[in-house]
């Protein structure tokens, strides 16, 4: 049975959020159970009048700390041994759980999953992966943030390891792959994009199509995207922080008359489901590609809906055996030897 | 008088949207005169029932090619001598204008302003400064796409010239001054935000107030935005795409049904002006900072009003002496000589 951890103290509204999305998951797919990292009492009270079904499916590894935001990522790990993140990423190193979600510390998440659960051999860095929404549904994007200064071998490596996963988790058939660029001419780029051009070109296993200009990327004209981390941290920042401001500049001008607001009554339903086409955290979370077990990080302001879906995409990670996938093609290219995330024993 | 230069054969809707451009700006304002670069018969013929005052403010240098949009930049200009883009950039250049203004080639007007214009002396390298809506009215934001792999103390530069243009340019009484990167913590960042951190915080004549978060450029915390060109037009380019995806949903939404359409006729208005705030091509275009003279790009796309705001934008850059106070503070900061832009003679 897969077994899954949720940092059930991550996030803006943990844990009720947290609570309610893991039960909307546990409802709809028994495919999985449950470990609720948190504090044992206050969550045992809390999902006491769970039916007797949903709570033969949980089980509890309390944790009484909490690493809030403005730590310092990498010192919080190490000095508190006891909060959701270090214990939920232990529990994935340890092998007692397959998969760790959080919607908390996006910092102390990166540092739990490359410090405590390990990289798989011969992957040189884990790129935080996320679904970005796009015209035309959505891309799935990396490095939204993990790794600053990047190789371009790096990038290699995230070409390769987002096709594997939008081929095994997402059933995309030959998933094409491009690198975001301030143009599409071969002499356009700084050095690391043009030097990593080129290394793709000559990579068999990945379907590479060049470069999207960073327009287009929200305009959907590829299946994965590839950056460094800080342009790919300006990319995904920038078109929430966008439609952020454009969607609170629509409400204001829907409330502001008595006209609007019935205008609004009529638009508000067909609005809604056109916006939702615009959210990818349909798709689940963001996840650190590469690690011996995979860890998937939430907004901090993750709705019931998103944890939610993070929980069926740790269940589709492990099921579609994508990681041992991606531990394989790596060995291949790496020369490595083929070492399947199960059976390393990790530090 | 002010004699500025247009490019009437740049941008998607050339030359009618330039004349009309031309049009407005000589009737809002008597402070120039204006030179129109391209097909001197077809201009002359185009302007013949303008009002006998409008025409005289305007002249016309005959350029027969135009550079389009997938040639090679460097190549472009130097090859075609004749094209409206290397015409402009030598009058700026032989001092024969002030100004120059173009929706042209971005590469190619990028190029003819290094290459024939010229930068300033002490001027490491000329960013292409923008502005950019956000929700509190609009930053000045560079480098949106000049000079990649940067180095830090270009930024610094830019970050100086930035300020200086917001002072003099758009009577900001003193700009505040940020760093785009992925976190505000001080070790966050890659290596050359780092280092163009430490080196802004001891910067004298800048109003450095550190970090910006790349989601919170948008939300306008602060007044003059620096960044590295690859990141810089991330940034911009993502912001135009999201803004144009999500706009394109509402019309989808308000066509959708009659219903929608009726809803659609009360709230246009509002909408309009209220996403009418969030155009900061209300300011003008986006100049090239740093060099002998001021070259002003408008966007391919760009209306009469964008043609119209960037002559006034060339004409307020000029009665305003930017260039020279940039030429007097690098000078100041690099111990170069005092090179007043009107007195050099160039190449």
């Amino acid at each position: 049975m897969i077994r899954i951890a949720l940092d059930m103290m991550g996030g803006d509204n943990c844990p009720d959020c947290n609570l309610d999305g893991a039960f909307d998951a546990l409802g709809s797919s028994d495919g999985f159970e449950l470990i609720m990292v948190g504090p044992e009492e206050t969550l045992r009270q809390k999902t006491a009048d769970w039916s007797q079904e949903l709570r033969s499916r949980i089980s509890f590894v309390n944790a009484t700390e909490v690493i809030s935001l403005n730590e310092a990522p990498v010192q919080a790990i190490r000095k508190k041994k006891d909060s959701t993140i270090t214990r939920g990423a232990e529990l994935v190193k340890n092998k007692e759980a397959d998969a760790f979600v959080s919607a908390g510390s996006s910092g102390a998440l990166l540092a739990a999953g490359q410090l405590k659960v390990g990289r798989l051999p011969g992957v040189q860095r884990a790129p935080l992966a996320a679904f970005v929404p796009t015209k035309k549904g959505f891309c799935f994007f990396m490095d939204c943030g993990a790794n600053v200064d990047a190789k371009p071998e790096w990038l290699c490596q995230f070409a390769q390891m987002g096709s594997i996963y939008m081929k095994e988790v997402m059933h995309s058939e030959n998933p094409s792959v491009k690198l975001a660029n301030l143009g599409l001419e071969e002499e356009k780029g700084n050095a690391l994009t043009k030097e990593a051009h080129a290394m793709l070109k000559e990579m068999p296993d990945v379907n590479y199509q060049g470069f999207v200009e960073f327009r287009d990327v929200v305009y959907g004209e590829a299946d994965v995207v590839v950056a460094d981390a800080f342009t790919g941290n300006a990319i995904i920042k920038t078109l929430e922080g966008t439609a952020g401001v454009l969607m609170g500049m629509i409400k204001d001008v829907l409330k502001s008359s008595i006209l609007t607001k019935l205008a609004a009554a009529v638009i508000i339903k067909p609005l809604r489901a056109k916006i939702k086409s615009f959210d990818a955290s349909e798709h689940g979370g963001a996840v650190l590609l590469g690690l011996r077990g995979p860890v998937i990080k939430c907004h901090g302001n993750a709705s019931r809906k998103e944890i939610r879906n993070a929980l069926l995409q740790a269940r589709d990670y492990i099921s579609s055996g994508v990681g041992e996938k991606i531990a394989a093609a790596i060995a291949d290219s790496t020369g490595k030897e083929t070492s399947v995330p199960q059976h390393i024993s990790v530090d």
